[in-house]
C-alpha cells in the first residue's frame, strides 16, 4: 500500500531575491514525502546524521509519514547552500557537504515490501537499481535522474532506466540524455530506453507527460509570490505519485490529473522557502488551486 | 468590417540549425495577413520597394488579402538576415536594411475605415498611435511592440499604450516594459498602462492572456518538427485577431479561443522556413491541429 520514497533529507541554506533562510530542513525525499502526505500513506527511505533532531523527524511524523525506513548515522547530515538570481531558473550550488548522505546504502525495512508506488529520487543509479529490485511488486516505480549522471555514470542510469516505469526529469536533463533538442523527439528516444511514461520539468513553464502513445502539456500555476523554487521538482512528483497511489489508476486521464495535482503541490511550495507553505495548507487549500488551476486553463473550442 | 494590420514586409535571409533560406517573402505584416486571411477578411497596410515583384503581391491575393494598402516606394524592400542557434530562442540579427521601411509613413485608404479589428505590428509607437487615430470607431485595437521602443520611445509608447485595447508582446519584453519578473505583476502594471487585455508570448512554451482579472496560461503546441521560428509572434497575432474579426466576440471564453487558434497557426508556421507552410494549409489542417491542440491539453478532475 501507500508511496514509498528513497532519497536524501538535508539541511539546506538558500538564499534568493526574496530573502533567505539557514539550515532548514529540505531534501528530496523530505519534500516528496510531504507533498503525497496529502494524498496517501508515505514511507520514506534516507539517512540522517547525529544532527537531525526530534523536532525534525516530528516534521514527518506530523504529516503521517513512516519514518521506521529513516537512518540515523555517525557524522552530520547532507548539507547544501545555494543562492537564485533575479530568473530564479537555476541554482547556483556555494557549498555541498554529503557527509553521512556520500556513504548512503539504502535499507528497505521488511514492513514496506507491501509498496506498490515506489520513487526513487535522484540518487545513485545503481543505489536506485538496488532498491527497485527488492519491491519487484511494485505497482509503479518512477525516477528522478540528473546531469550528474548522465554524465558521469551512463551505463548504471541505462540498468536502471530499463526497470522503471516513469522517468521523472528537468527539461535539460532530457534534452542531455536522448541527444535530441526537440522535446517530442527526446521523449520518443528516452521511451525507448525503458521509461514508457516520461514526466519533463519545465520549472515555471509547467510540465509535459509522455505516456507511451499519449502527451500532455500542463502550464504552471501563474504565482503572485514566488520566493524559492528549490524543492518545486520533488514536490511535484510527491502529489504526482500521491496522487496515482491514492487513485490506483494508470489510465491516460488519471495520469493527467496526477500532473496537475502535482503541479498544484509545486505551486504551494515556491510561495515560501522550504516546507513553510506545504506544511501549513489545508485540503481546502489544495482542491481550492486545483480550481483556480482548471479555470487557468480551461478553454472550449 | 475585417482585419486590418500595419507592419513590415520584408524580405528576410534565415540560416537554422534545420536548414536555410534567402530573400523570402517576410516581416510582420506578411505573417500576420497570411494566419489572419484564414479567419476573416484582411487589409494590408504596408511599404515595400521597387524590388517588390507581382508574383510577392500575388501571395497576398492568393489569400484573398487586400493589398490597397501596400505602397510601392523609390528604393529596395526592407531586408532582415539572421540565424537561430541550436535552442531556437532568439534570432541574432546578421543584417538589417530598413530601405523603403525607414520613411515608412501608413497611409490608410479611405476605403478601410470601416475596419473593425487593427492590429499594429512592431512600427514605431508614433506611428502606432497616428495609425490608430484614424480609426477612432475600431471595436479592438492591438499592438505589438519591442524592447527597442521600450528603451528609446518610452514617452511615445506609453501614449500608445493609453490607446490600444491589447498588447501582444514576448515575455522579456513583458517584464523589461513593467520592471517586474513576476509575470502576474507585470501584467497588472502593463494593465494599469492602459490595455486591459495582455498577451505574453512565451514562444516554445505557450502564451498567456491577462484579460482584465482573468488570467489564462496555454503551452504551445509540441512539434516534431520545427524548423524556423522566424514570424511565429505575427502569425500567432493573425490567428488571434483573425478568430476574433471572425466571431465578433469579445468575451473571456473567446479571447482563450483566440488564443488557441493564434497558437495553432503558430505551430505551422515554424514547421518550414518563411510562409511555406501557411500558404500550403487547408481548413481541415487547422481544425484538425486545434483538436489535437485539445487532445494535447485536456485534464478533467
Amino acid at each position: 500500500m501507500g508511496v514509498m520514497v528513497v532519497g536524501s533529507v538535508a539541511f539546506d541554506s538558500i538564499r534568493t531575491p526574496y530573502g533567505e533562510a539557514e539550515d532548514i530542513l529540505g531534501g528530496s525525499a523530505t519534500y516528496f514525502s510531504v507533498a503525497a502526505s496529502w494524498f496517501a500513506p508515505v514511507r520514506v527511505v534516507a539517512v540522517v546524521g547525529e544532527d537531525f533532531e526530534d523536532r525534525h523527524l516530528q516534521v514527518f511524523q506530523s504529516r503521517a509519514i513512516d519514518t521506521a525506513g529513516i537512518e540515523r548515522a555517525p557524522g552530520r547530515t547532507f548539507r547544501w547552500r545555494g543562492e537564485y538570481s533575479q530568473d530564479m531558473n537555476e541554482a547556483r550550488t556555494l557549498e555541498t557537504q554529503l557527509n553521512v548522505f556520500e556513504q548512503f546504502q539504502p535499507k528497505i525495512p521488511p514492513s514496506h515490501a507491501s509498496t506498490e508506488f515506489l520513487f526513487l529520487g535522484n540518487i545513485h543509479p545503481a543505489l536506485q537499481l538496488h532498491v527497485r529490485r527488492q519491491l519487484p511488486g511494485a505497482t509503479l516505480v518512477a525516477a528522478d535522474s540528473m546531469n550528474f549522471w548522465i554524465v558521469k555514470t551512463p551505463r548504471e542510469l541505462a540498468q536502471t532506466l530499463k526497470a522503471v516505469d516513469v522517468l521523472i526529469i528537468n527539461e535539460g536533463e532530457a534534452k542531455m540524455l536522448s541527444g535530441r533538442q526537440n522535446l517530442r523527439q527526446a521523449a520518443r528516444a528516452i521511451q525507448a530506453m525503458g521509461p514508457r511514461k516520461l514526466v519533463v520539468k519545465r520549472g515555471e513553464y509547467g510540465v509535459a507527460l509522455f505516456n507511451d502513445g499519449d502527451a500532455f502539456s500542463a502550464p504552471a500555476f501563474l504565482l503572485d509570490e514566488f520566493k524559492d523554487p528549490t524543492g518545486a521538482g520533488d514536490t511535484f512528483a510527491g502529489g504526482f505519485m500521491g496522487h496515482l497511489a491514492r487513485s490506483k489508476d494508470l489510465s491516460d486521464a488519471n495520469m493527467r490529473r496526477a500532473v496537475v495535482y502535482g503541479s498544484v503541490m509545486a505551486s504551494f511550495a515556491v510561495e515560501d522557502f522550504g516546507l513553510r507553505r506545504l506544511l501549513a495548507l489545508t485540503a481546502e487549500d489544495i482542491e481550492s488551486r486545483v480550481h483556480q488551476f482548471i479555470r487557468l486553463t480551461h478553454f472550449d473550442v
